[in-house]
């Protein structure tokens, strides 16, 4: 084992580099791992990167929340990890790091480390469909192409969603979705709700999954929900949205909106509707393993940790191609 | 049975009077009813009389929602009404008029046609109440000591709430809830969100409905409910909210914000959460009946149905003691 460790930090405002960083040791309750793969949140870490709206704003910052890593060393009192196991963890895009042996899960066999990098955005994606509660046959449009929306677009289906239709402004984004199987792809302009009624047989839909983060794209949300309908608000908004007219576009319709947030997790007991990280995160890399949650598609980018700052540089003009955005930790 | 037949109308904005009209007869299904007592609907009634926002603004107009009345004349094919029968119904504010018989229900024995004519009022309340799904013990705050706010306060209890507190800016209408049993009433000031969390035992509202009417009251609802708490909007709101901040209010605090508009009811029948018109009115005139519903203390005013034009000047004036406000039929 090196006895250098190496982290990726936001320097400041729009800059992203590597540094070299303390060794920690596994406490109690702790395992030490060494990455393998982590996998860049492209719209979390540009916003944060950028200090955009609803963000931090404070700098130096650490940052990654999805890293597939090897077992060094097991604390004291843990169970069930071993040096050498495969664990998904939340750690930042570091090369050594300590988590707790309870947030983990086992990356099951077989499963690539490219693949179960996914883990994490799929849990966020997750949390958001879980709480839209779908029944099946229910007709669901998701707007918004990122990963994030792409990956709610599958899960929406796993659920019973029928049709699931994908939205967004960039056609080259929806390019993804149909990679992605989604049963239509549909360009968000003045047509948006004609087509949209047209490709679910002349209904509305009854979920609305906002996965663009724009303001705005909240109240075109309530707009698409059908009469008694939902609206699930997953992405982060950044920024304040304006003159939002609750009376016309909420109570009128009879709309449950639904704020759901990764963050609103219970700490430590799943409950309907409501599941633990480490539960999500679990689900997710079974249904990737499975193959039924696909992931190639939307792996767009790779680089090596040392070129780290590349990649953000890429993530800071916002190219829309750019979806799962890996750094690879084991070529050193 | 007199020849002549009257209503109210709103001739145009801001001006409300009785007229002659028609006197119709009971068509298949119909019954003809013969007013005994109508009730004003304060909020609703003031807005289309004024043309606020969110409303038809269109003259001369048809007003009123909550009548008690008297069969006079059954229609073919009707079944469960004969003459004399007390009927409550959604007709307007109106001398002689006619219904379908399916939309009404008996006034139960006992019961006052002054109280028996809040039953519509209380079941607009009823339906947001109805899907907050409370769950016995939670702390709920209703915003808005208007009579459909302190009629949903009375529900919230009936339905589990502990403890309900109620809001509102204005003294004298906190005074109506303490009148009608609330367990706490505070002022909406700056210090309200402090004063809520010591109300109830140091913690924040799982339930806060929305029964103002104003469209900035809705933040201040997402800012006093608790996270993962539910955010009711019952009363309708007359105008935009400017920026709100979903992100921060909604999405990260994990809450699910309930559009509850009367008429997002199902048509014929029932479904959990969701009653149809006659179901809940059915269920109010029962509470109202039994005692456990008190519009007592709310019955502030009462008009000869000939002095309506009075009755609509004082409410266009805004006076905040006017509640439930009667036009009695029977005094010819």
């Amino acid at each position: 084992m090196s006895n250098q460790n190496f982290e990726v930090l936001f320097l400041e405002r729009g800059v992203a580099d590597v540094r070299e960083c303390e060794m920690p040791s596994a406490g109690p309750g702790e395992i030490l791992i060494r990455a393998l793969v982590s996998l860049i949140s492209p719209g979390t870490e540009r916003a944060f990167l950028l200090g955009l709206a609803n963000t931090s704003e404070r700098y130096p910052q650490h940052t990654g929340y999805s890293h597939i890593g090897e077992v060094v060393e097991v604390g004291a009192g843990v169970e069930g990890w071993a040096a050498g196991d495969r664990v998904a963890s939340r750690a930042n895009h570091k090369m050594f790091a300590t988590v707790p042996a309870s947030n983990c899960n086992h990356v099951p066999n077989g499963l690539t480390n490219e693949r179960a990098a996914f883990f994490r955005l799929t849990s966020i994606a997750m949390q958001g469909v879980r709480k839209a509660r779908i029944e099946l046959g229910e007709p669901v449009a998701v707007i918004g192409c990122g990963p994030v929306g792409l990956l709610a677009m599958q899960l929406a289906r796993l659920n019973g969603g029928l049709p699931v239709v994908s939205i967004d402004k960039d056609a080259h984004r929806l390019e993804f979705a149909e990679a992605l199987g989604v049963d239509a792809a549909l360009p968000a302009d003045d047509e948006l709700p004609t087509a949209l009624r047209a490709s679910i047989g002349g209904e509305d839909p009854a979920l609305v999954i906002d996965a663009t983060g724009h303001p705005e794209a909240i109240p075109a949300a309530f707009d698409l929900a059908r009469f008694g309908g939902r609206v699930v608000l997953l992405a982060s908004t950044r920024g304040d949205t304006e003159a939002v007219n609750f009376y016309r576009d909420v109570h009128k319709k009879g709309l449950t909106v639904i704020g759901a947030h990764e963050s609103t997790r219970p700490r430590l007991d799943s409950a309907p509707g409501w599941w633990t990280h480490q539960a999500d995160e679990n689900t997710a890399l079974r249904l990737i393993a499975g193959g039924r949650l696909v992931v190639d598609p939307i792996t767009t980018h790779r680089f090596s940790w040392r070129d780290a700052s590349a990649a953000y540089h890429s993530l800071a003009r916002w190219e829309p191609g750019m979806m799962g955005t890996l750094l690879d930790w084991q070529n050193e």
